[in-house]
């Protein structure tokens, strides 16, 4: 049987990664890297960085494949995620199938927290329903989430409220927000909002060198962080944020 | 100035604590231990065997204190925990005057995330609010809701849709329930829902040895979920449980 990992490597910092990760790390012969775009040759090499600090015995090999794109603008958002992950999954059975040997055993390096907006585990469904047989294991990792809460040192909840996660598409849709965490929200929708009650928690590249916090009533603070935000994926070439929205009592 | 880490565990597997959390730990040269009831004297060793596996250099203190016990039945919920909150702040604060002197580090140890249905940070702004001045730093763990998703090998989320997280007694409010984790439910809030269409993802003890996992149909899996819960807390004298419900598409 072949053996594959879906190891969380935490937000971006490499002390953010459990024991647990560092044992799943040295039981890979094989790393699948998969990443597009502008953030592909940076992220390569703090993945590389992560491998060369934390395995002990050298011979592992680095698998890397461009991922294929998503459609940007298409207006049926579930259906072009959908077709999506069919592409990966195709691609995934190919690596598979042809990169891991009977026995071997193979890995996934993903930022943050693998159950938590990332696709990796929906798409080995589909490879697995395509037929490809394989032993998965899910090893959790600090999400950027977590990051964010740390790093403003606030709780992500109130006392006895619920938490709600979600991305930044669905964001204007929400009805009442508070104890809101918002991920992947390239267009900024936080701008749009203009309730004069809502606190902002903002946090980019979190764990990073190059991490930028901001905090304030959200009226305040929107011109900055927008501002700020520019700037660094200007200079980066790609960014990677999240924040909370909260209503003080 | 006083040092004071709120640095999370994991949710009891002690191969789930980062590497940036065994750093922190060995920066802290008194550890305070709050803990109640049952769980006491299992988790205090749990803790122990931790700081002895992780820290380098003998020579620590742990400071071991029993935790106030919040009034369980009181009408006003939220009135009965800021109440407790009060009286742990006013504990605290001894703590950190007596047991703790200037340029000296402290640390609590929490389980899983420090920032997630946990009181220390909370009552922390409550010590400051009292004079007492200190420098806080929080390392982030791995949640039981993390463990919880890795173990069953499911997403938290479903593409694009929000996730929700919320104590037990929130849930009989909720109008839809999807995507939902709830923890806290010492009430088994679950057996009340009479919807055939949920499925219900289910762990107690998650990462240790006595670690159960249930998951299927709620209707189907609600009975054995309440017998094997109620056998394993017998036998214990405690537990610690969360659980996902969801919407199959």
């Amino acid at each position: 049987m072949k053996q594959l990992l879906l190891i969380g490597i935490g937000p971006g910092n490499p002390r953010q990664i459990t024991v647990e990760a560092i044992d799943a790390l040295n039981r890979a012969q094989v790393f699948f890297v998969l990443d597009k775009g502008a953030v592909k040759d940076e992220l390569l090499q703090l993945r590389k960085n992560i491998l060369e600090h934390y395995i002990r015995q050298p011979g592992f090999r680095v698998v890397q494949v461009d991922d294929p794109r998503r459609a940007e603008a298409a207006s049926d958002y579930v259906g072009a995620v959908h077709d999506w992950h069919q592409q990966r999954a195709a691609l995934y059975a190919r690596l598979l199938e042809t990169e891991l040997a009977e026995g071997e055993c193979g890995a996934f390096l993903l930022w943050g927290e693998p159950t938590l907006y990332d696709s990796t585990l929906r798409i080995l469904d589909l490879v697995q329903a395509r037929g490809v047989a394989f032993e998965l294991e899910v090893i959790p990792g600090i999400s950027s989430v977590q990051a964010l809460a740390a790093r403003h040192r606030i709780p992500l909840n109130r006392i006895g409220e619920p938490l709600t996660v979600l991305p930044g598409r669905r964001l204007p849709e929400q009805a009442q927000i508070d104890n809101l965490v918002v991920m992947l929200d390239g267009g900024c929708a936080f701008a749009d909002l203009d309730d004069p009650a809502l606190h902002i928690y903002w946090g980019a590249y979190l764990g990073s060198a190059d991490e930028i916090l901001i905090s304030g009533p959200l009226q305040q603070v929107k011109a900055l962080i927008l501002e700020q935000r520019a700037q660094a994926r200007a200079r980066k070439g790609w960014i990677m944020d999240t924040y909370l929205l909260r209503r003080p009592l």
